[in-house]
């Protein structure tokens, strides 16, 4: 970790700056791929399959059989385990239902809000060495929550042509309607455009490399909707002399294991403790089976430490960390004023890892800055709100002549006529 | 309008399809556009301005001084209407505030999610015939609301380099903090890249034409969050035999002013509806001063007739429009089964116009479909959720076995030591 110690103003641009990803490459691989499986659908994917994946997948669906066999193939501890991480998400999300408001603006204006479930969802799971069931869990649980219609699951195939049986076994739990052995931009592009064996979805959701973000954001071009855009995952530990430096360096490689280009950064209010995290870091770090992918991942984190707590209140709004672990003696401070930040693990005993498997909240979260204008996934994005009005005569009669007001201002005489033509009825009766 | 009895449902994809709009060739001169602002800045944007306004603009910036004379400039009756929409947009606005719900979904893990406001966002107004002061409020209103701490409005300046008073009336009166005369993609250029004149801003609100809604997309792929993918505006009016074929005409017409490629459908699950509305129309045509455009637009338009109320709630479902007028006999069964639509009025005497300006819901709406998976613009689009968790020593000894197992089985030794250095920590104590 490179060390900072009171940084001015001017340098956190730098300081705080994400590695920039190339975009046009990856747009040019994005539309080709697109275009040809618009055009030639279940053929097209597959065709990707066998060069990107490695395999030849003829039919990509996943059957009933499959899924109830993968049940079988899992220890019994770690089902418990998914069980019980899928109830704290089942109650944390069902916490976030809103009930209807009526309100009546004038006399005879009453409004309202009501939330529908998005009928069609795709949740894309990365392949790779580690299976993440975890995710199909923070993507499901909510979908079915919502009450969407059709949850479609993508997933790229192993060598074998076949998805993880955890995988499997978290998506039979969790009511997902269909899961096709398909990943990358191809399998986008199929919940895009539709095929004979991939459903055409409303809204796509899951994390992926910059050619899924890339595919993702594509799709909005074509309609459909998405989650957020995906960067690599962040962690920042904000620690006065009450934290653990043995927790932090634990918390910090967790997040550090996750890729080489992971953004890790320790911010402290007090003197010694970057020392202390170091120290505990380059232990800690031996034992680790990815110590590799970490130590790369720490070459570029930061150690920052500020004079006093605004400063580092500031810095953390200015960053917008994915996730920000508070451990010192006034936590309650940093939460009431932060503003820019996905989730937050408050206290020596709440590991980032806790929300990644069970804690209840969801682990799909923004980085790359996007906190500052994006929710993580939770209830509301399976869901969509509709608004109501119902207007009696008296409603009209109270509002109209605002309305006609405005509209003739506007320009828009239609609109003012549509308000007219029952003013003037009720006036005649 | 075209007429259409009982049509089968394999024709409707055709039937309710919207006009398709050019991608490629819009996204070249958007890309354009985008990369002179980004590194040329105000320069650009003034140069774009006198191509596209026909003005120069010497400095975008509108001073406090001419907000105030705007106010100065209107008619009285003209602001009394707007103050009057402004308080039922806040009122109904404000009942989606929601509280914040602490779960614990273990002993000693507490979860909840909390609100913050936008701290930048970006409103887009379009210029043209028509001053839409109404979307200033629709936008304004909410920012406000939710807090967040600049609110930066940009529309395309008149041939003489000026916004319409009654736009920066609204924006004096809704606590818009910068307004700048530009438009077009290069305003949009300007909100996501920041200029000397322009803040930078996190998310971008507003309707416009196909370049503008292709710059929101494109900056998105720069990290800035948009409201929505926008299209021509749609109104479905439902109806049965207690609908009243003049007020239906006057709705219908009043969507159809808005362009030659606004949608406009008549579903009626009664015969001779649409007889009785087409006469309605041809004798109300003719009176609207933008007559040629709404005449346009019906030639594109539809008059449906199904059998029963079963398949009049499907064709809507399937069609998602932005805009959707019930007048029936039974507006709870369409009001019940509704999945896909923008924002419903109920009964003869809710005309469109009225969501357009003074009910107090919102009309930016989705349209094209897009109600299938995005809400209109309401509260929560200018605020975004954390989640918080809470986690004791007790709490960490009920979830961390959990959060070991799944770890270990996802291959992620770090994110497993990160809770068994904290418990075995509490089972030496």
């Amino acid at each position: 970790m490179k060390t900072f110690k009171n940084p001015p103003r001017t340098q956190w641009a730098e300081l705080l700056s994400r590695p920039r990803q190339t975009k046009e490459t990856v747009d040019t691989t994005v539309s080709g791929i697109f275009e040809d499986v618009r055009q030639n659908g279940d053929t097209a994917i597959s065709r990707y399959t066998t060069i990107f994946d490695g395999v030849e997948v003829k039919d990509p669906r996943v059957t009933a059989g499959e899924i109830q066999a993968a049940s079988q193939a899992l220890p019994p501890s770690l089902k418990a385990a998914i069980k019980q991480a899928k109830a704290a998400i089942e109650q944390f999300h069902l916490a976030q239902r809103s009930e209807v408001v009526k309100v009546y603006t004038a006399e005879g204006v009453c409004c309202w809000q009501e939330k529908r479930p998005i009928q069609k969802v795709g949740l894309y799971i990365p392949g790779g060495t580690a299976p993440l069931f975890s995710t199909v869990l923070m993507l499901a649980v909510p979908a079915q929550l919502a009450g969407c219609q059709e949850i479609v699951l993508v997933s790229p195939p192993d060598r074998l042509g076949k998805i993880h049986p955890a995988i499997l076994y978290a998506a039979g739990l969790c009511g997902v309607t269909t899961v096709l052995a398909m990943g990358g931009i191809q399998a986008i592009a199929g919940l895009t455009f539709g095929t004979s064996s991939c459903p055409q979805v409303y809204k796509i959701f899951g994390p992926g490399n910059q050619f899924v973000t890339a595919a993702k954001q594509l799709a909005t071009r074509y309609g459909v909707a998405i989650d957020m855009p995906a960067g690599p995952s962040e962690l920042l530990v904000l620690a006065d002399q009450t934290a653990r430096p043995d927790f932090i360096a634990a918390d910090l490689l967790s997040q550090a294991e996750h890729g080489a280009d992971s953004q890790v950064i320790l911010l402290s209010t007090a003197a010694g403790i970057s020392e202390a995290v170091a120290q505990e870091i380059s232990s800690q770090l031996q034992v680790l089976p990815r110590k590799e992918i970490a130590a790369k991942a720490l070459e570029n984190s930061k150690s920052i430490q500020v004079k006093d707590k605004e400063t580092a209140l500031e810095l953390v709004n200015v960053y917008g960390p994915e996730h920000l672990i508070l451990c010192t003696d006034d936590n309650d401070f940093y939460k009431e004023g932060l503003i820019n930040a996905g989730s937050v693990f408050i206290g020596n005993y709440s590991p980032e890892s806790a929300g990644d498997y069970a804690s209840g909240t969801n682990h799909t979260l923004p980085t790359n800055g996007y906190s500052k204008a994006y929710s993580g996934v939770n209830l509301d994005a399976f869901l969509k709100a509709i608004s109501f009005q119902e207007i009696s005569e008296e409603g009209i009669l109270n509002i109209g002549p605002a309305i006609e007001t405005m509209a003739e201002a506007e320009g828009l005489q239609a609109h003012k006529n549509a308000v007219s033509i029952r003013l003037k009825n009720l006036q005649i009766d």
